[in-house]
């Protein structure tokens, strides 16, 4: 039988880690919030404390796992084992060597690849993209992720592929966090969406999301406050996820007809929330900009839901 | 020494054939207009003429050609040797044999491949895009295609990728002559700036952009026209160009953001005829809207010009 492999997702607010077995089920899992402060040495001890505890849940040392897999933001060096330009996580503008910090804390070796692609190749692997030769793999969180398979594997470009949320979906459009202006992410990325209901908040408009915020003991605007929010019929969350549908619809159509991909998952935070009704309004808002539009991709809800970036990470691993 | 080969570029308005020897360099070429009336075997006659004259010009008999490619619109199934609706070419809606019926007429074997890609292969192997392992090729004429390289090979998707026009770089923008709304294509293509043109002359701006294409002969806006125009500082010409340049740098931002390609080649009869300052000023327009600004691709002017369609069709033939 072959060993068990850990994953860990490290994301901006949390570090999701998994331990699985050799078919990638999932044996014990922890999750903890991502340090705030310090810098990426304590990331890292935070990154080994909730794969530990994720081990001790399956009932392994981490030591005795086959190795460890890391879904991580920034510019990942994957053979010198660094993370580089990790811009939502506390002090790592410059490099760190990942890799081997974990490895020396969890005795076993650490593989390093980018959290949306890994994300995206559980999905081909294990989930909603299973059996796809190409596919896009969009990631609907606080920000707008993209991971492409081509001919069956990983396409990263020159280390950076799959910025769909930084594809332009209005010219001279709304500001992005990103600093630029238009981006799909300005319209759909959570944290623009809070933004805009702030600015549109203090203007006069009126909507519970902060209230809701308030209520729930939440510092800023979850995907489950936007769902609740959406619920309660409230008219300026409905708007703008309206909005950020339309512009998902534009932006993923628009990366379809450039790669003409049998399929697209979605996934992250706000897509595993709000779930299968938002895919099917996705996928109808896509078709009216799909230049072959007689035979659409396959769109489809990611399978593995929140782990699927830890699930993910646990492949590098193999 | 490897036997000439033969290359036939299918376009909308012109039929351009070329004999190469085996180094692709170009032995003999004819250019002739495309059929505007009749059906798929009047264009394949023509697309015959046409390579007949271009193996006379070189001194070879088509019969001694290894063989002989095809750069095609439409829908091109290589295997079957068929294209099938070719919209822009005469009653061509259905599936036409073209490879066994021009093979037939010029005695040696026929390859199929798809114009806009055949022409980004031919850059990639001997024009501005030599020695890239990853290329998107933008050819701005009267439409606006793409073909894209990825590790060295064509990638087609499922037979229509690089559709690079119709990406959305304006939502609930201009109407595109593809019948959708804020395409690239809607800003950029020669047919939309004509159709521009037109409509807002008939709303009383002034323009010598028709008056230009009457003294010169022309029933319609080509590209010399535009360059004539832009020479002259027409107001309403430089207005709809640089729309189209703004245009043309976001969607091919979008495009690099998504595939995080080394490099760009821009081709195309508008792109050829405006040249190298065009291209500067379109890497210019792209740089605000590049994800990974602190290494953009880097941008070129195809260096086969208006033949590099037909080059790229005769190295099918190899």
């Amino acid at each position: 039988m072959p060993r068990a492999r850990g994953g860990i997702d490290l994301g901006g607010t949390k570090i999701q880690a998994v331990v699985v077995d050799g078919d990638s089920a999932v044996l014990g899992q922890a999750r903890h919030p991502t340090p705030t402060s310090g810098g990426p040495a304590d990331v890292a001890a935070a990154m080994a404390a909730a794969l530990r505890e994720a081990a001790q849940a399956a009932g392994v040392e981490t030591a005795a796992l086959a190795g460890v897999g890391v879904g991580s933001p920034g510019a990942i060096d994957a053979g010198a084992g660094t993370v580089s330009g990790a811009g939502n996580l506390p002090g790592w503008a410059g490099s760190f060597p990942l890799a081997a910090t974990l490895a020396d804390q969890l005795g076993t070796p650490v593989a390093l690849g980018n959290d949306v692609q890994v994300a995206t190749d559980a999905e081909v692997a294990l989930g909603a993209g299973r059996g796809r030769r190409s596919l896009l793999g969009v990631f609907w969180g606080t920000g707008v992720g993209g991971g492409i398979v081509l001919d069956g594997r990983p396409w990263l470009g020159r280390g950076a592929a799959g910025e769909i949320g930084h594809m332009v979906v209005k010219r001279d459009g709304r500001r992005c966090p990103c600093g630029r202006r238009g981006c799909l992410e300005a319209y759909a990325g959570r944290a623009a969406l809070e933004a805009r209901a702030r600015e549109l908040h203090d203007e006069g408009r009126e909507t519970d999301l902060f209230k809701l915020a308030e209520r729930h003991g939440r510092d800023r605007l979850t995907s489950g406050i936007w769902a609740r929010a959406l619920e309660h019929g409230d008219k300026l969350a409905t708007e703008l996820v309206d909005q950020a549908v339309a512009a998902l619809g534009a932006g993923i159509a628009s990366a379809v007809n450039l790669l003409d991909c049998e399929a697209v998952v979605i996934g992250g935070g706000l897509g595993v929330r709000f779930g299968d009704p938002y895919v099917e309004r996705i996928r109808a808002a896509m078709l009216p900009h799909l230049f072959v539009d007689e035979r659409p991709p396959d769109v489809r809800l990611a399978a593995l839901g929140d782990l699927g970036g830890a699930i993910g990470a646990a492949l590098l691993a193999r």
